[in-house]
């Protein structure tokens, strides 16, 4: 009974942030399609590029099912936050905080799921963190492509990093045989606080200068 | 004798239908790479990608054979698109109108052509409408991300909306049981109208607007 | 001990060059993200799109797996790359010629590369001509996306087309039975001299001329 109950909960738990994830990921594509002027269906392809792109590229790279396609849950969690956006427009300024944590919920799970499902495909470990990282970040990315902006990830506070570093906290648990409970906390704990921590206190990485600058 | 006939014309005229909206997609893509003075080279990319995107990310995404690579048509009607626009240059404006046809003919083919192939998959009825519209509507947007713009299709009157209402029409007639030539011939229909008067009536979707829009 | 010595060797060259090509495109993504100050991480994935996204898509569009997810020494080596240039940023510009020759090298390897595998997948030899293009000079177009630009190779000197030529010749080659080694050694040296010359002496292809253009 009580294992029923732990599974059906934990199953239930993740659906939730899973949906929380999605939902977080694509208001934020909305949002910055919205500064464009872009219409209503270009502003859900965009959502739906950032809360489904990175999973689908990493699908798509180690040639499974694309995961979007075998649960409608993600299309419509994305139309659900359009209309959010229309709905809330003007209000969606003061939901900064909560549309943060949301967001870095989201990452902290992405890159969990990234990484078990590329160690099911039997590959390295280093593999599934590259893959954890891109199924956390490069929906970011592609936004920012389709928006024909420079991505954001590449200049602002450490955002694929923290997934890196999640990455390998995950490594060493699994290294160290701790039971998977616990090596996927340890690891969406360490993204999540990543984050939150490198946005409170304006954490960069490095900047590469350009080849002339003279100092 | 008769059924043999019909085969055969129905193939032929798909045939010609294809080729006449992969040579559209292809010269609306090197158009625009003309009008950034891209190279034959670069023009010949960007047309490729307009007129053959789409279909490559559907197939890639439903893990079946890229189409093109197994029917050299595609490329090589590629080629004559760019042929044409190199010596009819100066008379292209005066054929914008049945351009603008062809596209709107290749749409609708492509839109058709997306969701059979993904219901061959076995997917659901959902997941062909969105391949479908990614067939007719995603070349567009690589396009446009090649030429270092941002997606025409996601601020102009109404184009992936064509597909995805042409996809609709494509589910109701499946779902009440209609001979495939019926549901095939409503849905390009819808899809080529929808278009038409989109453009003829400048039939937008409403704009998302800036959140801190005062009016 | 001659066949073994002469494999061994080959294969040992080739892994050289490989790396020498790695390194080469690497740089190349990581000084044009160092031009806009993207911050370590952002440099890197630039870096390693520009080293391993050509034949990234390649392998993709084929259905093989993904290359560089079976030998870390890609991604290794665009570490290397990003460590180069953060160590040696004042001197590359002296380096330019050496990364010019390693770059050309790279382009001739990876169209052997891309072409040999497609072959090897039972396709046709001008779809094999595609995809060395693409294995060699794709990379370069998404960087060119990531960095927010205009492709260069869609507008500056001869460097797809010196990989269709290669590939040309290798299907000359092919066709009229040489053996393999000669084969492979007149397209690499045909892409590597062809874009010698086509820098040396600026040889471009046509523009294509914007369609208003009065002259």
């Amino acid at each position: 009974m009580d294992t029923f109950l732990d599974i059906f909960n934990s199953i239930t738990l993740l659906k939730i942030i899973d949906f929380i994830g999605t939902f977080a990921f694509a208001i934020s594509g909305i949002r910055l399609a919205s500064a464009k002027q872009f219409d209503w269906f270009g502003a859900y392809v965009v959502g739906a590029a950032t809360a489904i792109g990175g999973g689908t590229l990493r699908d798509v790279m180690l040639d499974v099912p694309v995961f979007w396609m075998h649960d409608g849950i993600y299309l419509f969690c994305t139309g659900l936050a359009l209309v959010w956006v229309i709905i809330f427009r003007r209000h969606l300024v003061h939901m900064h905080n909560t549309f943060f944590i949301f967001d870095a919920i989201g990452l902290a799970l992405f890159t969990i799921v990234g990484i078990q499902k590329t160690l099911d495909c039997g590959m390295s470990i280093w593999v599934a963190i590259v893959m954890g990282t891109m199924t956390g970040a490069a929906g970011g990315v592609i936004r920012d492509v389709l928006i024909n902006e420079e991505p954001l990830i590449f200049r602002k506070e450490i955002y694929a990093m923290a997934c890196v570093l999640g990455g390998v906290v995950f490594a060493i648990c699994d290294l160290s045989g701790m039971p998977a409970g616990v090596t996927l906390t340890l690891c969406g704990t360490t993204v999540f606080l990543t984050r939150l921590f490198a946005v409170k206190y304006k954490i960069c990485l490095p900047t590469l200068k350009p080849e002339d600058d003279k100092k």
